[in-house]
């Protein structure tokens, strides 16, 4: 077997690109959806597999979170999993603060301007008491680029850890 | 709605405000809070919203923190919340390693050596039997200034993402 | 007491160090585990204190690592702890997919081509069902060396925060 070789990238790079994630999240964590989605191309794509969904361009995308995200100022929604959540039409995300975690952030420089990145990612949901739980932990692998001199998210797949994540409940009272 | 701009900061000042906290927080979990102190500047603040507590000053926060911080090798305290820890003084943290998960960092240079600083943040407890809890989870602020070619925290502002936070339960056993 | 100094070094060696484990440590969660050790050098060490184990050299920790890691696949292992895992040889990770979560890297350049990292790691575990738990928290110090042009672990010492980990169900039901 050859020997190991660490993926090289220019510092410039590699700190813009974690700004861009530090800036990009907390407008999804804020509820801001339609500026989290000037974040991302608008031809994007957006996709949780194993068993899940895919989503294409930022209207579909913003319908679904717009759905989905809740509030954290309501009460929480009754004890529901992601599937249920869609069938249902139920905001799962009520009554909670949820924090993306991500680490092991790896990036390749691909084409001109398109870069890979890959995480690993981790939800916690706060509620109003103050209890912590966690979602169970994906991998996230990103295709940046670089449009009018800014990174954007062209696509994203989320692989979660768990074949049954989608049929969880996700937010145990 | 205009473009999103990822906001730029030079690489080896990214990677100075990273070793920076990597050389800081440790101090504090280890408890050595007078080093700890010595990283903040000796006007700081540190701030805890919503319906907490202001100190000012190194010597305020030391005799906060003595109060406080406690001692891994005792027992653990009895369950309290971080509120009545306050008015009893009791040692919160006695009986716990605690370690604190940064995550989200965002730079951005504000006027001459100063930086602010965004991120969220996370605090685990170990107990000695290798039971692992978590307290809510934050968003911090930091202004850091350079003074004397070092960087220092002038201020510290931690938003608790529930608003409750000052009366959980905090190691509930 | 003299003043703070937040250690430096040059973005580019701090980037390819983040970039390194982020290649390195993906490998161990995806149990390629004659790919990983290729990260180490021949003759490593890995050390778990206090009350633990240490290894040296690829081929001891390829036969540890081969029998204790498992796969996530198989139905989950019984309950058990780390000691009573090694005199029974089970191997304790099946049925999990655990992901290493590093904060705080602090990078010390020591020698040439030599490097001290220091860093908190807490692994996650997220069974078949998506239930996530945690192992209690750690630090870890490496010594990396560059060799032929890569860096690579040549040593590695883990330092767990609770002094009975060993004993620990690690993976309670």
């Amino acid at each position: 077997m050859s020997q190991h070789v660490t993926p090289r990238v220019r510092p410039e790079l590699y700190v813009e690109v974690q700004q861009f994630y530090a800036s990009q999240m907390p407008l999804l964590e804020a509820r801001r959806l339609e500026e989290f989605l000037l974040t991302f191309t608008p031809d994007c794509t957006l996709e949780h597999i194993p068993y899940g969904w895919r989503f294409e361009g930022r209207e579909q995308l913003l319908k679904e979170m717009s759905a989905r995200r809740g509030d954290p100022d309501k009460p929480r929604a009754e004890e529901t999993s992601a599937r249920r959540a869609r069938e249902e039409n139920i905001a799962y995300y009520d009554g909670l603060v949820y924090r993306y975690w991500f680490d092991r952030m790896l990036i390749v420089p691909a084409a001109d301007d398109t870069l890979k990145v890959r995480y690993q990612a981790m939800v916690s949901m706060t509620d109003a008491q103050g209890k912590v739980s966690f979602e169970p932990t994906t991998v996230v692998e990103d295709v940046l680029e670089r449009r009018d001199g800014e990174l954007m998210t062209r696509s994203r797949v989320v692989t979660h850890d768990s074949a049954n994540w989608a049929d969880k409940i996700h937010n145990p009272g």
